[in-house]
C-alpha cells in the first residue's frame, strides 16, 4: 500500500481500506471518523442521509478494531462504513421509507442483507436517502457534481455519498432504474445483479417480480467486494432458489478464455437518448474496435421489445397498487401526485393483463439468450443522458426497464462525460446468473481501455 | 485424483468426491447411487436412516449434474449427498424428533443450516435417526462396529451412516454429549462449533444456552469443509452474533506459528472413565511427548468445576421441562420414563437456581481461559470407553458437559481402539471463537503422530 493520510481515509478505495485495517497501517475508528469530517463538509449541500447517528457509528467501529486485536478471522468488509437506502430494514435506525406515511419507523430486525453486512465486519454508518416509496418523487439528495442537478433516483442518497466520498459502499434497490440511473447520473460504478440473487427479506416490497437489490462503489473491485458478501441465497426470500454463490471477487481477475466480443443494443427507445450519449458512446466504441477490431458489433433487439416498456409499467403498477394499497388506503393526500397515479393506474390493471405481461419475461430471455449465445456482454447507455437539472424529478429509467425486466445483470460503469462535466454512464449488461462473468468482461473492457 | 470405481464413489472423503465432480470424473448421480447401494446394504442391521427418499435424492443430483454443465460457478458442497439428524427442519422430507409425538410432522420451511446446505449444492439425501427429542431414550440405529453396541446418542444415525460409509458428511446436535459422544462411538470425526456459531434457526429447542448443531466426516479435512459452511450469521437465531465466518479450510493447512502445547485434563468426573481409555490415552501422550518433548502437560481443573455437571443439569433440565411443555402436557404416557424424569425434575428447578446455574458460565469461561492463555488446546476423552453393549442406552455424555456448558469448540479424533475393536475418541478442545485454530492444532498433532 501507498502511504495515506488517516484523516482522509474516506477517499481510499474499500478494498484498499480493508488492506490497511488488516495489516494495522489504519483503524475502522480513524476511518469511520474520516468519513464524519467528510459528512460534516458536504452533508447541507448534498443531502445523501436521511438517518446517521456518529455515536452508533463510533461504536461499531471500536468493536471492530477491539475484535481485529483479538487475532480471529476478520471479514471482508471488516472496519468499512457503509450505507443503506432507507427502505432497507434497520434494528439500529429508523427505516422511514422516504415518506412522511412511515415517518419514525423503527424495525426491531435487521433486513437480512443487513445481517450479512455486519457478518462481514461492515459498519452501518446510517440510512441513505431514498425519493419516496423507493418510486419517483425526488427525496432532498442533490448530485454531488452539481447541486442543481438531480442525483437520480430512487437510491439517490447511496449513489451520492459514494460519488462525494462519505463512504466507499452502499446498497441500494432497482425495481426499474434505482440502482442504475442514480449511479450514471453520480459518475459512480453501480451493480444490479441478477434477478434473486440478493435477498430482499426486510426490504421494502414494490414488485416482488422485480424488485432487486444493488449496489455503489467508485471501482470494480469495490462492487465485487461487497456483491460476494450480499449474494447468498436466503429461504426467507421467496423469489431465491438454493444457487452457489457466484465468487465474483475470484473471477473477476482471472484471464479471459478468449477475446471478449459485445453487442452494442441502441433498443427500442433510442430515440429518447441525446444525442451527447450517442456521440460518446460511439466514440467509446471506435476507441475499442480501434484497439481489439471487430470487438463491438451493433445488434437490434427483435421487434417484440417494443411493447416491453408497457408489460414492466403493468406489472410495476399493479404491485405498487397492492402493495401500497395500506398507504394509499390511510395517507392517498400525503403521497405524492406521481405515486397516487401509478397506484390508480394499476388498479386498473387486470389480472389478466398482469399475467400476460410476465408470462413475456420468458420470451424476452429466451431473444436475449440468443444475445449471449454469440457476445460476451451487452454495451447500451446507462442513462439517456446526463443528470437532467432541476430536483423535482429523479430522470429517466427507460434505459434500465429491459434489464430490470429481464432480469440480466447490469453495471454502470462511468465512462462518459457531458459538455457541461457531468458524468454519463455506459451500461454493460450479462447474461442471467453469469453475474462474474459480467465483471471480467468489464474488466478486460477497461483494461483495452486504458491500455 | 487416483482412480476409483463410480461404484463405491461412497468409499471416497467429500474432499476427493468433490474434487472428482468439479473434474468431471464423477457426476452426482453416481454418487449418490453408490451411497444407496451401500445403504441396501446396510440399512437392515444399522437402521441410520428415519426418512430416505431415493427418487427426491437422485432427482437433486440431476439437477446438481445439470447445473454443473452450465459451467457456473459451483458451491463447495456441489453433489455431496448429506444426513440430517431428524430434528433438523426440512420442506422436502418429515421432521418428527425421535417420537410418536411428532408423527408424520411436515414442516414447510427449511432450517437456516439446511438452506445454507443448499446454497454450497449439498444433496440432502435423508434425515438420520435422532434419539427420543434428542435427549437419551435411544432410537433404531445400531453400531456399524458392532450392532450389539449402541452408536451413541442423541446424533445416532448421523454418526452410524458416516461411519458406515453410506454418505461422507452429516449434521446432528449437541446440548450435553450428542455429537462428540457417537462421533467417539462410531470411530468418526466429530465437530461442535463454539456455542452459537451454526444457526440453530428451525432446529428443535431443547435448552437455548446449551443447544449447539455439529457435524460428522470420516477426516478432518472434510469437518472443516462442511463447517465453513454452516459456520455463518444467522439474524433468526437470537443466540448469534455476527462475527465473521472462521475461514476453517483455509487455516487448516497453514503452518503453525510455533510447536503447540497441549493440556491433558482429567476433569472432575475422571473416575467414571474406563482403565482402557485412561491406558490408551497415556500411551498417546506418551508417543507425543517422545516425538516432541514437553508438548503435552496434565493441568487439573480448578476446583469449582466439580459443580458444573449439576449447574449443567438444572439448566438443562428446567430448559427441557420449558421447551417440552407442550409434549409433556399431550403425552406424557408416550414420553419415555428417562424423559419423563428429566421434565419432572426440571420443573423443581427454581429461577434463582437456574439464574445462579447460567451465571457460573462466566467463571469457569475464565478458569479455561487462563488454560487456552498457556496451552493450544485441551486434550481429554470424549467418553469414558467405547460403545457400551446394548441398545436401550447411549452411554454416558460425562466427559462432553463441560465442553458443551462452557461453549469451547471440540472435535472427536478416532485415535483409540478397545480390546474388542472398538473406537474410543480423544476429545480436543480449543478456546471459544478459536474454532479454526483448534482445527490446526488437531491436524499438527495428527501430524506428529503419522510422523
Amino acid at each position: 500500500m501507498d502511504k495515506f493520510d488517516p484523516a482522509v481515509a474516506n477517499l481510499l478505495s474499500a478494498s484498499d481500506a480493508r488492506k490497511a485495517i488488516e495489516s494495522g497501517l489504519l483503524d475502522s475508528q480513524e476511518l469511520v471518523a474520516a468519513c464524519f469530517t467528510r459528512i460534516d463538509e458536504l452533508e447541507d449541500s448534498i443531502a445523501a442521509w436521511a438517518h446517521l447517528d456518529r455515536d452508533q457509528a463510533m461504536a461499531q467501529a471500536r468493536a471492530a478494531d477491539e475484535f481485529r486485536r483479538s487475532g480471529l478471522q476478520i471479514g471482508p468488509l471488516h472496519g468499512l462504513p457503509i450505507g443503506i437506502k432507507d427502505i432497507i430494514d434497520t434494528a439500529d435506525y429508523p427505516t422511514e421509507r422516504g415518506t412522511v406515511l412511515h415517518q419514525g419507523r423503527q424495525p426491531t430486525r435487521d433486513a437480512t442483507l443487513v445481517s450479512l453486512l455486519k457478518e462481514a465486519g461492515a459498519i452501518i454508518l446510517g440510512k441513505t436517502v431514498s425519493t419516496e416509496m423507493a418510486v419517483y418523487s425526488p427525496g432532498k439528495t442533490r448530485n454531488p457534481h452539481n447541486p442543481e442537478h438531480t442525483p437520480g433516483g430512487s437510491s439517490s442518497g447511496s449513489a451520492a455519498a459514494v460519488s462525494a466520498a462519505m463512504i466507499a459502499l452502499s446498497v441500494g434497490t432497482q425495481t426499474n432504474g434505482s440502482v442504475i440511473r442514480p449511479a450514471s447520473y453520480c459518475g459512480v460504478y453501480g451493480f444490479k445483479p441478477s434477478f434473486a440473487r440478493i435477498s430482499c427479506h426486510g426490504v421494502l416490497q414494490q414488485s416482488p417480480p422485480l424488485d432487486t437489490v444493488g449496489v455503489f462503489a467508485r471501482n470494480l473491485e469495490d462492487l465485487a467486494l461487497i456483491a460476494d458478501v450480499l449474494m447468498r441465497f436466503d429461504g426467507q426470500d421467496p423469489a431465491m432458489a438454493p444457487i452457489a454463490p457466484p465468487c465474483i471477487g475470484k473471477v473477476l481477475n482471472q484471464q479471459v478464455p478468449a477475446e471478449q466480443h459485445f453487442a452494442f443494443v441502441r433498443s427500442p427507445v433510442w430515440e429518447q437518448v441525446e444525442q451527447e450519449t450517442k456521440d460518446g458512446l460511439r466514440e467509446l466504441i471506435d476507441a475499442v474496435n480501434e484497439r481489439r477490431q471487430k470487438t463491438v458489433d451493433i445488434v437490434d433487439l427483435p421487434a417484440p421489445f417494443a411493447e416491453l416498456h408497457e408489460d414492466h409499467r403493468k406489472v410495476m403498477e399493479a404491485d405498487l397498487a397492492r402493495n401500497f394499497a395500506d398507504e394509499y388506503e390511510r395517507g392517498k393526500a400525503e403521497l405524492s401526485e406521481v405515486l397516487r397515479e401509478m397506484i390508480e393506474r394499476g388498479q386498473q390493471v387486470s389480472a389478466g393483463d398482469y399475467d400476460n405481461a410476465l408470462a413475456k419475461m420468458l420470451d424476452y430471455d429466451a431473444f436475449l439468450e440468443e444475445i449471449f449465445d454469440e457476445y460476451d456482454a451487452i454495451l447500451t447507455p446507462a442513462t439517456p443522458g446526463p443528470a437532467p437539472v432541476g430536483l423535482d424529478a429523479t430522470g429517466s429509467p427507460v434505459m434500465n426497464t429491459i434489464w430490470t425486466f429481464c432480469g440480466t445483470p447490469a453495471i454502470n460503469v462511468p465512462l462518459l462525460q457531458s459538455a457541461e462535466g457531468l458524468p454519463i454512464g455506459v451500461q454493460v449488461v450479462g447474461a442471467k446468473n453469469d453475474d462474474a462473468r459480467l465483471f471480467r468482461c468489464t474488466r478486460w473492457l477497461l483494461d483495452i481501455l486504458n491500455d
